[in-house]
């Protein structure tokens, strides 16, 4: 075969999948045929560009998505597809089914909340400042009353939010089930983590957003438990038998 | 420019990035000219082509990378990165240090294990069998007495192994410095984490060759407490308030 016998729309097609702003300016049937359209086939280098997001077009593909996959993969296209629709290549190289695994806690394992898996690998994906982002997006989780969001299309309506006061799915989606009323695996708990899904992409973006506008500042505080108990347990205590940023209090108790 | 002024050397890098195995039969120095070379651009579907890995390869390149970005990039890198080197494209396109977050259990959170977050997403993006294969190593990490690996050039030298009991970071770093006696950021606790991310890459390649080959079958069960307490605490319990698979007395007492 020669490349005289690419349909228009198949070199558009290909085109656009590979480098939708290499060929601008260039006869687009001979993209084939230049070196510039073959450099630009390297994938850039790590951190991917990123374009500022619309928080709300976030959350709510996030929120749809949950429900084709889960919570993880929720996180990463809500975030990941709008870049992929706003900036294109190279977000058009990734397959986002990939970040589907940390659903329910890493398979149901109930483990590290999927929501906050997904949205660090997206943050860690366009920005070498991915430490101090994800740090901020991982304590507000914590902290804040969630679900916030109002989907455009709920499934099913629910009314609760509650405090997780960890990162850890377990905790998280006990102590929502314990102030709602619902059952683990009802569908008010599934809707009460799409929603979830939508807040902590969302959050992410608008954190994102801050970065690239060079308005980030970091709100988050830890728990006293977290200095007090590392004084001792931590690092650079006497017992220094650990690390960590999560509440000791939620597992352990306080001791003399 | 034309395509005749392009060197041996850069069509050979841009070939290797982009399609090693297409070029394969086609004249080197034409590639950019062929239709075939444009189509192999198109990034293929979720899941990406697994080949059967080197155990022991995967183990060293894993060490390798954990003291370059730490525990979920070594994990990540040392799979994805041998199959880089193996199969070549797609595995040229996605760049590996975005699974640098779960570090230390993401940024230093100590929430899920690194070494473990990483695999699982080397194992979801090349099977749609992630599920059945990321249940297995998780329960396996839980049960093993780690480190196993012993590198080819170990930057510190340790000797005790221990088992974690646990997915978590924090559960698993105390339990190996308590049996260790080294304090959490220590060189010999690093090293810990450089050698369990290679038996964790290890083995994750070891289920993906199983089950490439149409052997694998599931070794790991639960705790006794996964069942007992979820009975009453699960999804079809009279509690019903939580879901998972940690051994619920890794952090609470039993009742009566």
């Amino acid at each position: 075969m020669a490349v005289k016998k690419l349909s228009r729309r198949r070199l558009l097609s290909d085109a656009g999948k590979v480098a939708a702003g290499a060929v601008i300016g260039a006869g687009i049937l001979d993209v084939g045929l230049r070196p510039r359209a073959l450099g630009a086939e390297k994938v850039p280098e790590w951190p991917w560009p990123y374009a500022k997001l619309d928080p709300d077009a976030v959350a709510e593909r996030a929120y749809e998505a949950y429900y084709e996959r889960g919570c993880m993969y929720g996180t990463f296209e809500g975030i990941v597809g709008e870049l992929r629709e706003k900036v294109g290549y190279p977000y058009t190289l990734i397959p986002t089914k990939m970040m589907t695994y940390g659903v329910g806690g890493v398979v149901g394992w109930s483990t590290l909340c999927g929501t906050l898996n997904g949205s660090s690998a997206a943050i860690n994906l366009v920005t070498k400042d991915y430490d101090t982002i994800v740090n901020e997006l991982m304590g507000w989780y914590t902290v804040t009353p969630m679900p916030i969001y109002k989907p455009q299309n709920p499934r099913v309506e629910i009314k609760t939010s509650s405090v997780s006061g960890s990162p850890i799915c377990h905790v998280s989606v006990t102590k929502w089930c314990e102030a709602a009323g619902y059952k683990s695996m009802s569908p008010e708990r599934k809707e009460r983590c799409g929603r979830l899904a939508a807040d902590v992409a969302a959050h992410a973006a608008e954190l994102l957003n801050q970065l690239a506008a060079g308005a980030f500042a970091a709100a988050y505080t830890a728990p006293a438990s977290v200095s007090e108990c590392l004084a001792c347990h931590g690092p650079d205590g006497t017992v220094g038998n650990t690390f960590g940023k999560m509440d000791c209090l939620m597992c352990h108790k306080p001791h003399g």
